[in-house]
């Protein structure tokens, strides 16, 4: 028989959930019923459909499975609000999730209800460890539909030509960049992964050792400004600073600029999720796709760093960037060369790593296994959590991913080289 | 100078006026926000997206050119709410309307009660007669735009697993439809088109002459019933019954049955406005493509009738069958043989007339020409109104038109042969 | 029992036969074994193609049932060759011809020969109507074929940078055209389509009664010189001068100019069978869509003739003008104003009329029987043959169609107005 | 100064291409000017377009910069067969390369040999060694070209109804694939990539460290006869099994089985270069993308190799098994267990290596710096050459790679499992 949470435990277990919970409902709150409907593109959701399937989550893994006498919220809920979890059954095509207008913001929130009171049954316990591991799981997947709902809802609103803000920013303050200065490490065998305390994705096991040629690591991530001269030298026109399928994208594409660009008679204006805004450059740059951010060191005269390289640079650097907690919702500009200042936080970094299996690694048995594995091609890990990250997600070990063309999450860049 | 309307006639106008926008206002109340901001193809529009437009109607025709000191409402809705007017300027792409989360439905209430008092102020006159055709033609485009929502949100509902009910509809007592009757016309030399009393569209106008063979049309749409014996005998699945196009699209879209039609277990299912209920054999058959009634009628040893000689068969008959202002939004049952039936209402009918000028037809000038003209090529031409079309705006020489394809609008089949 | 042909009108139909066989593979013969295996876009077929098919048509519809022993050529080619007969069972895609490397050039050339031989004893009689008509029908459709080959071959051409010429072309003289003259018509009620006597497609059947408006038609076709005052004139960039769907057509295609015309420093190229030539602006402008020609049809002040006019018009001139006898393979300068030129010959010419049946008409029993009507919708009228039109082949009842935005083939404008 | 080449270099280097030349012809001689016409799919290059290629590289990079007086064959030839140097300057699509009649296979054949005569003249040397190395460059290209050849035609062929070989192909001896052995590596700090003697590709160095588990790597090639238990055992069916892209990709594409197979009444058929033959369960499975290979060694309870594994365990084995000079041109039956038997030969295998830049790769400057390093995105490695591979052109070090949903090459699947 699995062990059994002590009582502390499991009230720390129900605050999270709880906290967690309402947040993801605080971040809806400044949308209209109508904002929450839309889907901008076949990537993005409707933010009630976020609201929706992290409460599927909970429903589905734990309280139909483990809470005696729950009665799901309804009978199709199950079909509307699976995202892509073939042992689960059939479900509703993810292109159409925007033609959804039933059920509504209304509805959805009863159906948020419905599942935080039956939690709070379940999370009164007596709960054992497989189960916790569950919860612990649910509250980490909510947390990164927090930062989904914040990419897609900024998407959905840039395309109005009303411009809207999610909400009112306050712009910082003006600040100079300088030139990036850069940390050394000499390589050699190092050890990656997650040391197995403390929650972690199956994607972050096992720890392993990789080896490493010396390298140095940017102490910040590439500007605006930076992005700027790129832009001015020509750089969206040079095939020779392009990866194939990456000119292929930026001539189809007719990419100019960093997605949420814009040019002005005089300058340039960036879409926030504060509304637009003049273009500051001691910000990091920001929603550029894989492409873009090679492209970028390749013309730096340099590279982009291996996910390895990433983590053993930023292992024990405390996690206090500009997360989600600060509410600034926007990349805040880099003080001086950076040197200091945290890995985390701010723009997701893209490595130069194909999002692969670690060695050994193992998918959980069951439908929960479907999290991380089966999305290993194809895709590029990203390192370090961004201005819309919790920052209780995020950790040295954590590896995100997107497709290379991919620009609507708050993804930059940081420069490495060879030592 | 242009010669001015009397009081009497001012009134009924502004009192038109005031009716036909409320109507619009009570259809669309049924409906949430989010159910209004769902387009869920590119021919269909959100509701919001509507009620805004013929708001910009009057705004942009009316009200910006002839009310002194008027203010639009808000700079950007010119450019959001035009559909088609290329003489007015830039416009909002028309596959994009769904993406439009803002102005949200409240802020379109509010539009379109600007725009109800500044029209308000403009018909208390005096008004001249160029101005008094503008406001009949914003008035008739209005209730064009009613039969567009019904035919709109009714598309965008059927996609919903939840299969939700726009309003509450009560089934009709079942009913027995008999074998059709017919009515011969000698044919010889006709008139046709539009005599010049009240409003007529500019593509009903000049009237002129048609040399017509003599003909049988008949008395009652084609039923559901009919319908099914074609489906039984395999209609959907037998090349030498359709057009070469309409064969690829049957075979392409995987048609099996007209679109709303659904098998259940023991038979069929149609979904309606008022949801999903059993299929009436006796009701006429709506939603179905130029393609498949002429299919349908190459099958039955008849055909579709010319638009000449539907016109000249319905001359004389009262414009009073089962229209929008029965509130029933669907086809009722035929009784009968359909002999002594109107032809108006239930459902538009298809005619074999590709949609063109009559000879000597002539645009008029203006962004306000572009309102029929252009549209002259690639479709084929409907009459007689539908369960969804309000009475005061159908008449004999009315000319609906829809692509070949096309079948979320309430379309049916009237069988014609040659006598 | 069907009547029987005379001797002569055997050997006449024989010789037929076998000169209009002989003709196509002189056509072919200028081309490459490359050349005859290229397909350019899904409406084109590879000139091989057009050899086999144009076989098959008589092995399928009148050797396999017809002449006892026959031995067909190949087992497969009864699915490769066929085009579009649902009745003769499933067939090679459309869009896949030019995959097909076998058989090859000698191999259809045999195929070809083996065919010619059976006919040969079947046409040596005695033949009874009904296979001489369908003879008839097989000579007809051959002589399509040598047009479509002529047009295909063009397109393939053209996409190739080293712009080959099928053939050396002499360059006519240079001439003069003048300003175009009228002929009117006092309109009425009027007879159209084919009278009976003599080959005709049975979409030229039955010949009926039209009324029309008294009306003008003008004595040639619109030239090159013409056409360049509408795009100096800002045709092609002038939305009211167009239809909704050609709008979205040349707008979606960057159309500036007809198909194969293209702009040097000084002046224009366009590229014939004869390779690139300089523009004549005297010639009649070739290659244009319907939505090309309704445009410019507005844009000049006229508007294109129905096909009843076009024909009332064209009865009783010979047909004698530019057409593939004379091996011009491209429209010829015209001379003058057009006052007493041919109505025949040169180019297509568009007409407002939308394909559809004539009253009365019935499609042939049989898998013949989709020659014509299974066409008739989506398609617009065309009228009097072109350069690369057997003369013997065309007549003033001749219904040729195209889709509305179709330019490979040698179509033209020919302007009307009401009188 | 650079150094120059001794004659005896000179000599072997001479001979090298010449062979190399002439060996391209040989494959292209059983294939009809049709066949080498036809481009079945984007990725694939019509026969004729391959062997004016590999001329053009030889041109382009050797004579007209180093021959002096040469005089380039055609001055178009530049544009027509650049493949994608962007450096080089603009070029034919590649979508549209089967557009091409002209030039047809005389011409090409007469540019083959003016490049060839000016290739003598100028390995006539003196040569130095960077000349040297690009002639060494282009051999090496022609014969990666040649492999092309065969997997395009292959491809070709097999979309003809009529099934047409290439060649005739003698039909192994039956066979008896016993059950899989293992060969286990310790793992540990390995050293992979070229040493730098004879010829590489600049992908494969530097040669550097890598960190590897413990793990064993089967002694064969998964053969035909372990696919069909995968297959039926609904291998294709159930999405646990696969990769979520490729989950996708199977459904999209409705496979359920390998490229070229197809099933008969009774069992399985294949296409292979010699025509249709019965699938033999002994020979090494072919022609299967990285997506099935992975759901494979899923469903087998293994995994793929590493490139890294592969490498360290084909170091030091002799590149001797089933490859072009064999003349299969399709995997041979595997015999017993695989032990002892050759890494290299009838089919790639796919690696679970995304094709990335070794850490320290830099690209050669100039035009041929494009040859590798802008390809290192959405692709996977394979390893150790195929049936169509020229035995002097694989080794151990070798990388090839293709996107992940490829199958026409021949891409076969060896399995791995952690020791």
């Amino acid at each position: 028989m699995a062990d059994l949470l002590t009582n502390m435990d499991e009230q720390l277990l129900a605050q999270r959930f709880v906290a967690t919970r309402s947040h993801t409902e605080a971040l809806a709150r400044p949308l209209s019923a109508e904002d929450q409907t839309v889907q901008s593109m076949l990537e993005v959701s409707p933010t009630k459909w976020h609201r929706a399937h992290t409460a599927w989550f909970f429903e589905t893994f734990l309280l139909i499975p483990g809470l005696d006498g729950y009665r799901p919220f309804h009978p199709d809920y199950g079909f509307l609000f699976n995202s892509y979890y073939e042992a689960i059954g059939p479900r509703f095509a993810r292109a159409d999730r925007g033609l959804l207008s039933r059920p509504g913001v209304e509805e959805i929130a009863e159906y948020r209800q419905h599942v935080d009171r039956a939690m709070s049954s379940l999370l009164a316990g007596p709960l054992d460890e497989p189960v916790a591991t569950l919860v612990e799981l649910g509250i980490q997947h909510e947390q990164q539909h927090q930062e989904l709902l914040l990419m897609d809802i900024k998407h959905v609103l840039s395309l109005n030509p009303l411009r809207p803000a999610y909400v009112a920013i306050v712009p910082p303050l003006p600040n100079e960049a300088g030139s990036t200065t850069w940390t050394s490490h000499p390589g050699g065998l190092c050890r990656v992964g997650h040391k197995g305390q403390g929650f972690g994705f199956d994607n972050e096991f096992p720890r392993h050792q990789v080896y490493l040629e010396p390298f140095a690591i940017a102490d910040r991530p590439v500007t605006c400004g930076e992005w700027l001269a790129f832009i001015e030298d020509d750089g969206y026109h040079r095939p020779d600073l392009w990866l194939s399928d990456g000119w292929a994208t930026v001539t189809s594409e007719r990419w100019e600029c960093p997605l949420y660009w814009s040019p002005t008679g005089t300058g340039w204006s960036q879409f926030t999720l504060g509304g637009p805004t003049v273009l500051d450059p001691a910000q990091p740059v920001c929603h550029v796709s894989y492409y873009e951010a090679d492209a970028f060191a390749r013309w730096a005269g340099f590279r982009l760093p291996t996910e390895a390289e990433w983590e053993v640079a930023a292992t024990d650097r405390p996690t206090n960037g500009n997360l989600l907690d600060r509410s600034v919702l926007h990349p805040s500009p880099v003080a001086g060369s950076g040197a200091g200042s945290s890995p985390y936080g701010d723009v997701w970094e893209w490595t130069s790593s194909a999002y692969s299996p670690y060695p050994g690694f193992e998918a959980v048995p069951g439908a929960v296994g479907e999290y991380n594995g089966k999305f290993m091609v194809n895709q590029y890990v990203l390192r370090g959590g961004s201005c819309a990250t919790p920052p209780d997600h995020i950790r040295a070990t954590y590896r995100n991913f997107f497709h290379p063309r991919a620009r609507w999450a708050f993804t930059g860049v940081r420069m490495a080289r060879n030592a």
